[in-house]
């Protein structure tokens, strides 16, 4: 059985999962397998608003085509969209074969998209309104060998601890980059400087926590509002925290520049506007790093803006997934008081 | 003075040379800076073919067009494609504190583009026709103490040289990668083994030359047609040669762990079509890593592919600078037979 889940796919032949138009959600688990009995689907922003806005917001009908899709497609990825989402769910079956390491009974939160899990809806979800991205759903999904899912735990409030779980690649691989730096240098040119774009934000202030524990020597958040900056700097979290609009280079990497004293060894780029390759290339020093974690990069702004400034940086395509990753994040949320209090904050506002 | 140009910058105010609407060309060189007199201008492909269906092929009005965008901006940046090219010309004079290294006389290329090079023409371009993208062109040109510019070698027609010179940076980062996984291991577990997807083509084979010098222990080159499979089995660059779709995952990392025996531990993405990031991603083994050249790519199918494959995969953006990444290209081509035809028999194509 295909670690991917090659033999799941019905339609058309030989893709991957998430190219799939339709999949195989029969519930007969692989030996590489895992079924979870599923509790509720969080369908993707961008996906409920498609639906939302063809509907007028319209419950009933968005609940029915929801329905449709799932059935159509035995997986809840919006044509449309392309976009899926992620579900909540228990531990019903676990092939003997299965590397996650799960128990029947675990709760937990799959960490791949929707659009490439098997899934089938047994309630109609009669629970849900139509109203909401949320969608209570009594039903089974499928995993992989090669999916991956987090248990629940039990210390934290499940909204605190899917909050983290949806950026825990980005903590995991600043860590990972700061590590290195700070593993490859020795005495006063050991003081490795990171600089966050977008540092009071969800994935921006983990990373802040990650590249502080990883041995950066000096952190600085940049933020775009009064307020940001103020929560960022009332968190703790950053040596220094400053304004600056990361769309324009010549601001942010003055920011940056002016916080460290130097330009960062590492910059991780964490705000979700266009824009914002160039500054964080000029904020980088020369065998620096800039990590983008943002969905709005462009990859050719990176690569033509670093080679239009002559700029010998190393510039890395976020992965959502590294070993370890959400148990780090949640680590991070438990043990950094000034992280969840950003976290809760942002919970309450919601 | 800025080392990257920012006192050249007319219109608007504090943004960098790249996305300045206006650009101060005049030729009175600041310290840093180097005067280059113009012999030609390579357009870049996507604004000729702007202009040329814009004017239905009309070379004079092509050529007033390009005669005002330069006199308007001070640099050649078609205002549509956003896109520049690169210009061939003489070191004119260099400022003393100028970090380039170019004395007066010499013949060079510029490898930052047009886009955000300070440009006057002298002779209205009345040597060319407006019909080609080749322009020879009397003028000048500035370089700031961040550009970069490649000394023409004597021993190579300037045309290999500059075929070269436009991808150049694609092997100084592939052997710079390979190196690092050479040098982390040892014994056997020390084959490192090198996929370059789109083998054939110029950075495509640059980099397949790269891999090897890097010390790579086994090398494939995946292409698309039966002829790419021919000419680049025959230049012997690579240890196998295969054929696949790169746009098909399955196919793609089906046929590089074939001919490699395991997934590459650094996979090269050359090929300029959308849809490979998947195919690459799985071709490449955990701890790998991908390296992004084609233009075509997508940040967000990289990101979200490797995370939807629980895929621990290092994936870089291809940074067209390195240091000494022109010198390591021309040497390439001047050492390695196979390079060299292929080079050639392009050139000849063309």
């Amino acid at each position: 059985m295909s670690p991917v889940g090659l033999h799941r796919v019905l339609e058309p032949a030989g893709v991957l999962p998430q190219g799939a138009w339709r999949l195989d959600a029969s519930p007969a688990v692989a030996p590489n397998e895992v079924r979870i009995r599923v509790e509720r689907l969080n369908l993707d922003a961008a996906s409920f608003r498609q639906l939302w806005e063809k509907h007028g917001g319209d419950g009933a009908r968005i609940r029915a085509e929801v329905l449709e899709i799932i059935a159509a497609r035995g997986k809840m990825q919006n044509p449309v969209t392309g976009s899926g989402g992620m579900l909540i769910g228990t531990v019903e079956e676990a092939g003997r074969r299965s590397p996650l390491g799960l128990r029947v009974g675990d709760r937990v939160a799959t960490l791949v998209s929707l659009t490439l899990t098997p899934l089938a809806v047994a309630d109609g979800l009669a629970r849900w309104d139509g109203r909401s991205a949320q969608v209570p759903c009594d039903g089974h999904a499928i995993l992989f060998a090669r999916s991956i899912a987090a248990v629940l735990p039990g210390d934290l409030h499940p909204e605190l601890s899917l909050a983290a779980l949806d950026v825990c690649g980005a903590p995991a691989l600043t860590a990972r980059v700061v590590e290195r730096y700070v593993a490859g240098r020795e005495g006063a040119a050991g003081q490795v400087s990171v600089a966050v774009i977008g540092g009071a934000g969800k994935s921006g202030s983990l990373s802040l926590a990650a590249a502080r524990r990883a041995g950066a020597a000096r952190t600085v958040g940049v933020v775009p509002v009064a307020g940001e900056r103020d929560a960022l700097a009332a968190a703790g979290l950053a040596d220094a925290v400053v304004l600056a609009d990361a769309r324009d280079p010549v601001a942010l990497s003055t920011a940056v520049t002016s916080a460290l004293g130097v330009p960062a060894d590492v910059t991780v780029v964490c705000v979700d506007a266009p824009g914002c390759e160039h500054g964080a290339v000029l904020a980088t020093a020369d065998g620096g790093t800039v990590v983008f974690f943002s969905m709005a990069t462009s990859f050719a702004a990176a690569a033509l803006g670093a080679e239009g400034l002559a700029a010998d940086v190393t510039m890395l395509v976020g992965n959502g997934y590294a070993p370890g990753h959400a148990e780090f994040a949640l680590d991070l949320v438990r043990g950094e008081p000034g992280v969840r209090r950003l976290f809760e904050a942002r919970l309450a506002a919601d």
